[in-house]
């Protein structure tokens, strides 16, 4: 059952976090200097206005119209509730989805990727580059960037650029480039701080190209919100008063911020990050500065690490891989607004199988990470006999993800 | 921009097109005694809803709540405006196509799978068996038969089996049972005539199983019905009195039909299928009586066909590589009431490349024929000064057809 919101009720402002932090965050500092950044050091790397937007007081930041009409080609996406997944599991929790994988590159991510690619262009940037793990970021960026005529350039991690070819076509449909990094060593597989450092490094070298990051950053997660946003409208649609508990996976903390930061000033709404257990940075890692990426190029921001260096095992959810955190998840976890759990990776793809089968729907792995918890958070509501409201993000589809199924199905999928 | 219907607003029965041909279709043949086959003669294939359905002339037919059900997983689908293609062509058409790439399966093929399950599994049968080109109506039945919990098998044509393992793992994902066709023949490439033979051969030797067909006959184009009687609803909230032109993709005719036959009554509303250069069944077909399979296992019904042992080319559209064409349609492009034009792949690649650009959406490659018709369309209008309204159906997506996109990204693309 699908809660369709009329396209001319999409939010037309993003809501923002940061005034109304439980604490307040520290500034990001310089990587060399370890003095507090201001604007003029981020300028090499991105345009004023999302500087601006990084920094931001405002309560509600304005969409631009331009931003709005690309948006309006995949938004508002269907707020869904899993009545055959509440029947298969006899639970008394009433079980809703946001439906974010309808996007042209199949998941949240184009959200941000749009209105990064709008500001560069409109301060006369020709040129954006960015990282990707197993691709998802890059498509994005490519998407949006043709949508504005400048050009795009993907660093992708070498072992997935070479195991996974098909989302580099799709960037190349979109006009895009994408190279395998790091550029300097074909002999080593890569990870996403190398990758982010080669982004890095291009961008600073050209004036007329910047940088762009697909998830930690405040202006990520404040683009993002729509998701919320318009799941808040959508579960008024279903006469819901409010979720009991908003629930989405966690790698760098983009979706889980899109659609659990406007249920934040409701104390009676839990939010919930679900993370790998190979990955387990808000779970087991340490909350204090550390760098972005690998080199040591970005600045320090404060957040749950695993450390810079830490290089995670192989595991199908590429997109959880990452060693820190967004600053706004990993504050909001510290001071406890936030909940956080980690799951071996074979009960995620066990939740996403019986998603599958019961919903039809083929989640991409990051997202069995989401219905794991759902799935969890409704055998709780069930044992307790409660009507929990369970809202969680389908952040992706897995039609890309397919040799993960088959290692499930087939009983080779391990536990790193 | 998109247009939603609400889901109570679903269309709840099916529209019958039968009783509404201009000529009425002359009765399929026992492909033995060549006399006119009755409802006996289909019992050992399908259950005796479908087949009534077969031959029902009521103009409409109710859709069973436990279909709606499972429908409602993701429909009503979204009717999309393409502004931005219409602003690329500088056209004064208004564009917009029916989205049905949302399914569960990716296309439009999960419509008529469902409701075809759950006769079959109301009628006490415990398995179907099919036959699947490169894919899509396997995955949709493999989904469809999960629902109501009876098992399915899929006979693959061997080549596609061999080179596109990804549409298995998604039927296996689901419960299915997928093996290579032809079975006795490891050495044969296999072609979808000879899959449909190993299909019913397995039907008609167990009480326990009958056949599923995704397209061609009456009661799958019914089912299908579904996308245009939306569309119209939506066009209408679009602000729009009629279609000037409803535009399909044609292979066996199904989605064509379901897009396209509910506008057969309105005079003024223009039905274009568009057809593959390399299979061209209705523009060069000879319209008579003709087996559906290679085997002569099947009725034979009128229709324009190419001739049952014909062998098409291999093309990436693997979906419109059928010899026949659905008697419904047939009939429609015979009496003058449908306009059928054929394209080479290069040019609905073009079409499709120009679309994912502008609009963001990846087409599968069958649905870059629509959209191939579309800009033509679009263009005549241009040259004419007229704002024609042209809608039409966008029946999957292209995500697990990247290798053909690579093939034209790197201008290795060859028109058979």
């Amino acid at each position: 059952m699908q809660y369709n919101l009329a396209a001319e009720k999409m939010p037309t402002a993003w809501f923002n976090a940061l005034p109304r932090m439980p604490e307040p965050l520290k500034p990001p500092l310089h990587p060399g200097t370890k003095e507090p950044v201001g604007p003029d050091d981020l300028a090499p790397l991105f345009p004023m206005a999302l500087i601006e937007q990084e920094m931001s007081a405002s309560p509600y930041i304005d969409i631009p119209g331009e931003v709005l009409d690309v948006l309006r080609l995949w938004r508002p996406t269907p707020l869904r509730r899993a009545i055959r997944l509440e029947q298969a599991l006899g639970t008394t929790a009433r079980i809703y989805y946001k439906d974010e994988s309808v996007s042209p590159a199949g998941s949240h991510k184009p959200n941000t990727a749009v209105p990064q690619a709008y500001y560069n262009s409109k301060e006369g940037i020709k040129r954006l580059t960015t990282e990707t793990g197993a691709g998802q970021w890059g498509t994005a960026l490519s998407f949006a960037c043709a949508q504005y005529g400048i050009d795009a350039k993907v660093y992708m991690v070498r072992n997935s650029f070479e195991a996974k070819p098909y989302r580099k076509i799709i960037m190349e449909t979109w006009g895009a480039e994408c190279v395998p990094s790091p550029v300097d060593d074909p002999s080593s597989p890569g990870s996403l701080g190398m990758a982010i450092s080669d982004a890095v490094r291009d961008a600073v070298s050209r004036d007329d190209t910047h940088y762009a990051l697909g998830s930690v950053l405040n202006h990520v997660l404040l683009h993002q919100t729509i998701i919320g946003l318009e799941a808040r409208e959508q579960l008024a649609m279903a006469g819901e008063k409010r979720p009991d508990v908003v629930i989405a996976p966690c790698g760098g903390g983009s979706n889980l911020g899109g659609v659990a930061l406007p249920f934040m000033e409701d104390k009676e709404v839990r939010l919930l990050a679900v993370e790998p257990l190979s990955c387990p940075t808000l779970t087991q890692g340490t909350y204090g500065y550390d760098f972005g990426d690998t080199a040591g190029m970005t600045p320090m921001m404060e957040m749950y690490t695993l450390g810079a260096d830490f290089m995670p095992p192989t595991i199908h959810a590429g997109g959880l891989r990452y060693h820190g955190d967004a600053p706004i998840i990993s504050s909001l976890v510290h001071s406890g607004r936030m909940e956080a759990i980690a799951y071996p990776q074979s009960k995620t793809f066990e939740a996403a199988a019986l998603f599958a089968k019961v919903e039809g729907r083929l989640p991409a792995p990051e997202c069995g990470h989401s219905i794991r918890g759902a799935i969890d958070e409704a055998m709780a509501a069930k044992e307790a006999g409660d009507d929990r409201v369970i809202l969680f993000n389908y952040c992706g589809h897995g039609f890309l993800d397919l040799a993960a199924y088959d290692d499930y199905n087939q009983g080779r999928m391990i536990d790193a």
